[in-house]
């Protein structure tokens, strides 16, 4: 006689039939338009021309394109059922422990090969690099979550990569820069000998800790000198968002699943890719049907360019290669604190998040670090999965409108995205679990 | 107009629902009887009386009970609820890229929450230490797996726990140490001064690199001395492979929806929990019904217990606390060579795998290291999982057997269990990736 074990359910999963075959662009119904990009070089609305060198050509049409869905091409649709669909977990263990009455619902993008959303569009931007006749992708990486998922998915559809990784994160990480390399990536620290403006960077300072804007710099210097070699990044673009919807295209479904509609979606933004990801479908439901659904973007305190920064042209990095475009920003040349959440560290955010901020339609809120960590350690040792300190921002937001609920006794359900694992960011835990952590 | 993409399926997963309601003990279905275990201090048989103070209850009634079928309680299934059932998928990469005809299958252990199977048993180990009024359990680590799922298993079930961790693992795999405590737990490296035993081997060498034997010692020694107190052990007993056969029962539901049942069933024994997890019900099956199923266990060069070792009478460690029992064994005091795979460094195998062995219905092989390694980087840059270097010993024989069909022609199913994935062994896959791993 078997026993009886009557636990409601906590796993919403679709079977690989249930992949998304098209990709989601909510630019054409975005409130007000996305303001035209500007070329760094001529002043003026930049051309496809421009581009052309550097980026994918099927990239720069998605960019630009009025479609609202594109389809996701058979080698990209085969990659992603290594590990997609993702799994919809409800968090009943938080709940409890939070003694609240709210629901609490994760897409788990932790899951992926690379251990963060990042490979959904890296499959397709490698894919359409080879489809151009490159035979090698180049990209920057900060804390080498992007770095990863370059690597992975060169090497699943057989080009070369090389990544350009930010030299403190270099040192820092050691097990991203192995992880990498296991693909078949080269990764050289950044500033680096390989490049014009990675030797200028070295001759002022042999041991420059680098950032970001000299990594994307080399990268598309690199890039440009090679007629074999597409440029790939990572976030703020709006293909980069439209191709992170097979997130939130998933989510909707495991959520009638679930039998529940979310009152408020969460997710933390450094570019808006895994916030886009997750929260864009549900954005279109809400401004299509009129519905009361908050969205909440959450960003450090150490980068507040949604909640302190200027919505106007500005640089997105300092080489100053990418267009400019309207966006809320900080200054291209702000310099955030060292915060462990490495994928939040951003001057700007993408003109489909500033767009929809500006109009009202969604909102932001900005969270410090040490907060931050003690939210993902209230889910960790409840849910059993570290996340990533750049998903913990949204974690702790979620627990905050968990404990309102507790107050107001509203049974609200909430849905975030736990867009990676930490398991690579133990040095981070092991700095706040021995009480030497900054609250940055 | 959606895109069709008519890819076979790869992945094979089942719901919550389906988590096994029950443990399956394959000891009274065993060809030969497992010898009587023998007390170290009697030189008698042990009496349950004369574990009760160091082990659960219910765990010794498990190790000596001829039930098929053990109820597997509540608060246990409902934490399985966090990540099992685990997928089933199949490996069409990897079998493109070494151009076989085979079929290869693996089940993914490594989405536990601590990266590997050992959550099986040690969730059920705490939970009835737990009943068994236990504020408190320890353990020994090695390479760290145990002691992680231990540590997560008493953080979500409200108890403490104390690992004491092989000094020079303690110094190698920060990360492991850093995951331990993110739960809460307590680790020392061993040889510790908490221990009467540990300050003996602190005194003879305070920078003693410490074994798995000292650190059994030392978690036996705690738990002797406290009332509050029990100690779990994470392989080789009974009842531990009991625990882990959730594995078969989901694999073998699982193959049923791909269709196939495998020809050949091969996992790494260390101390065998996890091989016994995945082919028990398929070794039952194998017996049952006359089938010509080839069950494989892989072991390392460096600790070569089934091939290299004696069946008869031996310690399963140095501190002789354990009863003596019948197995293949290599000797108590044999120093295997110092592997990555951590896991599988020990100098017998469990019961239930001799008695099996003895009787000709499994068989066993032995690979080293450099091989191994090589198999790894085939798998993940074919599957973009990196593996534990312990089940990268499986993933090395499944190469093997799917390469001898490519020279016959054959078309076996191959299935094969990814105990845990090699996120926290980077720093082997760097020597590896470099030239710097020996082939020990």
């Amino acid at each position: 006689m078997k026993p009886k074990h009557a636990f409601p359910t906590t796993a919403f999963l679709l079977s690989q039939e249930d992949i998304p075959h098209q990709w989601f662009n909510i630019v054409p119904e975005l409130p007000k338009p996305i303001d035209p990009y500007i070329s760094c070089v001529t002043g003026e609305v930049v051309t496809a021309d421009e581009l052309a060198p550097l980026l994918p050509g099927e990239l720069l049409r998605q960019e630009f394109t009025d479609e609202s869905w594109v389809d996701i091409p058979d080698e990209v649709y085969e990659a992603y059922k290594l590990w997609r669909p993702t799994p919809l977990r409800r968090a009943v263990r938080l709940e409890r422990a939070l003694d609240t009455p709210a629901h609490i619902y994760f897409k788990h993008e932790g899951t992926s090969p690379a251990g963060s959303h990042k490979p959904n569009t890296a499959i397709p931007q490698v894919f359409y690099a080879k489809q151009d006749g490159a035979k090698r992708v180049v990209t920057e990486t900060g804390a080498g979550q992007w770095g990863s998922g370059v690597a992975m998915a060169a090497c699943l559809l057989g080009l070369e990569s090389k990544i350009y990784m930010v030299n403190v994160s270099y040192n820092q990480k050691p097990y991203r820069r192995v992880f990498i390399e296991c693909f078949g990536g080269q990764v050289v620290p950044s500033p680096s000998p390989d490049t014009a403006i990675g030797r200028e960077y070295l001759k002022q300072d042999p041991d420059n800790p680098g950032n970001l804007g000299i990594a994307v710099a080399e990268a598309v210097e690199d890039a440009k000198g090679r007629d074999d070699t597409k440029y790939v990044l990572g976030s703020a673009l709006s293909y980069v968002l439209m191709h992170q919807t097979v997130i939130g295209q998933e989510a909707k479904r495991q959520m009638e699943m679930a039998g529940e509609y979310p009152d408020v979606v969460i997710g933390c933004v450094g570019g808006g890719s895994n916030w886009g990801g997750l929260a864009l479908p549900f954005v279109s439901d809400k401004m299509a049907r009129g519905l009361g659904t908050r969205v909440v973007m959450v960003e450090p305190t150490a980068a507040p360019s949604m909640t302190q920064g200027k919505f106007d042209y500005d640089y997105a990095e300092p080489s100053k290669t990418i267009p400019m475009m309207r966006m809320y920003s900080l200054g291209v040349d702000y310099q955030p604190a060292s915060i462990h959440a490495g994928g939040l560290r951003l001057s700007c955010v993408a003109p489909i998040c500033s767009v929809l901020l500006e109009s009202g339609v969604v909102e932001a809120r900005a969270v410090a670090q040490m907060p931050v960590f003690e939210a993902a350690r209230i889910f960790l040792q409840a849910e059993a999965i570290v996340p990533a300190p750049e998903s913990a921002h949204a974690i702790l937001a979620v627990i905050d409108e968990a404990l309102e609920c507790r107050k107001t006794g509203e049974a609200k359900t909430i849905l975030f995205n736990l867009s990676g694992h930490g398991l690579f960011d133990l040095g981070a835990y092991d700095k706040f679990n021995s009480g030497q952590l900054e609250n940055a």
